[in-house]
């Protein structure tokens, strides 16, 4: 299968390539590096320093004879992206080239400008780079369960038979989304359902939770080939803010009143998911919506548990919660249902003290480059 | 009050425009042509020569001694759009400023492209212009009843309480809409939405049918203060195109079986309408969607309409359904609400003979400018 990675230089994006590669698929990496430069003009460079993408192909070819192509430009351009994939002609297209912060998003104008238009435009460039030149290519696009927000009902795979008035109609399930951003998926989602039903694209839209981990096969066999791991404010998950307050003494800080639910997942998960759905694409025609975590908790379960975890390793943990930088509801239902992935073969990594132990381990060596002032909110929704 | 009109050279807002002022009101109107060029791009001129806005607001002037302020510029540059803002400080801006076609939406890549970039940028420019200059300001945007598409269950008026496992919650009704210019209206009303809700701004959403009409108060006054009269496949609603070929004795095209249902207005009842919606405001931190049209009916009952009152009037008036170029259901159901602006104080005016009558009366004045190369769909879905 000859798989394009966009955004392949991201968190996601570069464990995804090895892995496709690793599994003996033709792998091409595109990325313009524009979150490491976001990173750099936000003060919030990532923990380990990371090789570019050209080098770490380079390492992970030493390490494994497998090969990564690489082609750095930006997807956001019509003309780069079209003439890379009429002349790689891929079977699958995995769309990560997302600016992919929403506290960044919530920023001011320009940075809210520039989250809407790449977002959209790099969807839009790929609908049409796809309908020109492989209208059969699968396009894996990468969303979040934060389209839906926190709806007081039962949250669907996507979809939703409403019946009203004694008629019935199935829509794609409602969403509000809590920050540009996420805002920003929502529309990708719109515009793709809109391409799929008039063009016959076949799409797989995954709705997909917080993500933690450092731990892949291939990331395994080299400091160098770890995914990018932030723990700013701006890009860093709430998973590793926690983990990396616990190392350097600054207490866990809780968002309001910590009830916020979400479902999240293992990396080493998300590589799973993202090859199950490449492995059996959508029909034509088709928006197939997938429901990507694996486990729900709230905010305060995971400040518990990376508590518990820090104290038996020596760490003096403490918790804090401090005002909600984010406009949201700290306590609700939440009951997302998450079955298809798990169907089609899904094997779930849950978060275990021993994963969080084992996070905690490899953070530890990088303790001396922890910059206390990327941890606490920089950015406010008001 | 001061209004400002987006859009203002349109079909809708030159006759806004006239409108507000002559109730009194500070009126800005604000455009930059595109409709014009798109319509000497694609062979769509409209019908009756229309003169600048700078010379249409001076025939205004000289009839009725009123005055609308014109500023020519893109609104889809936040430079400019930003600054008239700042300097006008408007209590409403009514925001037509998109590009309106459907069968262009449909044509290409660039033509996409534009629709998107232009209609979905302009949206934003107006919710960042107005956080940063009056946030007080009350936004009425002009959607479109195709956001709705054409679901198997009642249309209820932008919002819809879903009951579902025993749960309730309250959401934006579920839109697809059936064009690429269609889909961007749908994006607006997410992006409106989302900046309401987090920023607490005022928006009233006006879903709005086909309108058809010539005549206002102040367009009566001169044939060059007409609002725009377009009848190609581009530019021109079934209304229009049914009128104008009645009278060129080229049979009504109906697009395949003809019993695609719409809501339909007169143009008088969209000023109507969008006064309304501008004296009483959206609450702040509410976004007020409004169903405006007044009658439904489908495509043959629309082209028996016309053949009926063009027969009256000594036309040979032939009927043909032809393929049709879009995708869309040519049967289905269709029951959409619409209280809420007669609550408010609508008085419609339906689509009676004597209506079509004096459309033709006025039209048959311009025959001799009928191309009927214009009127044949020239774009297609697939």
């Amino acid at each position: 299968m000859k798989v394009m990675v966009l955004g392949g230089d991201g968190y996601l994006g570069w464990p995804t390539a090895m892995h496709f590669s690793a599994k003996g698929h033709t792998v091409l990496a595109v990325d313009n590096y524009q979150r490491r430069q976001i990173a750099l003009e936000t003060d919030s460079e990532a923990l380990i320093a990371t090789p570019t993408l050209d080098e770490r192909a380079q390492i992970f070819h030493e390490k494994t004879g497998k090969t990564v192509q690489v082609k750095i430009g930006d997807c956001a351009d019509m003309l780069f992206l079209n003439s890379v994939v009429a002349d790689f002609q891929p079977d699958t297209i995995i769309h990560y080239a997302e600016q992919p912060s929403a506290p960044y998003s919530m920023k001011g104008f320009h940075e809210a400008q520039m989250t809407l238009k790449n977002n959209l435009g790099v969807t839009f460039n790929v609908i049409w780079s796809v309908l020109q030149n492989c209208p059969d290519c699968h396009i894996v696009k990468l969303g979040t369960m934060g389209e839906y927000g926190t709806p007081n009902i039962d949250i669907e795979e996507g979809w939703i038979d409403i019946e009203h008035n004694g008629r019935k109609q199935k829509f794609l399930y409602p969403r509000q989304a809590g920050s540009l951003y996420h805002t920003t998926k929502v529309l990708d989602t719109d515009l793709l359902w809109f391409y799929v039903r008039t063009h016959g694209l076949r799409v797989t839209d995954l709705m997909q939770g917080p993500v933690y981990g450092l731990s892949t096969e291939e990331s395994d066999l080299s400091d160098q080939l770890l995914p990018n791991f932030h723990y700013d404010d701006i890009f860093g998950t709430v998973v590793n803010r926690f983990l990396v307050q616990a190392i350097a003494g600054v207490p866990l800080t809780v968002y309001g009143k910590g009830g916020q639910t979400r479902g999240y997942l293992n990396l080493i998960d998300t590589l799973q998911c993202v090859e199950l759905a490449a492995k059996s694409p959508a029909d034509t025609g088709e928006l197939r919506v997938l429901n990507q975590f694996t486990e729900q908790f709230t905010v305060n379960e995971l400040a518990e548990r990376v508590h518990r975890v820090g104290q038996s390793m020596g760490l003096n943990v403490q918790i804090k919660n401090i005002d909600n930088p984010r406009k949201e509801m700290e306590e609700h239902y939440y009951n997302a249902k998450h079955h298809a992935l798990i169907d089609m073969g899904l094997e779930p990594h849950y978060m275990t003290d021993e994963v969080l132990a084992a996070m905690v381990e490899k953070i530890l060596k990088y303790k001396d480059r922890i910059e206390t002032r990327k941890i606490m909110p920089r950015v406010s929704w008001s």
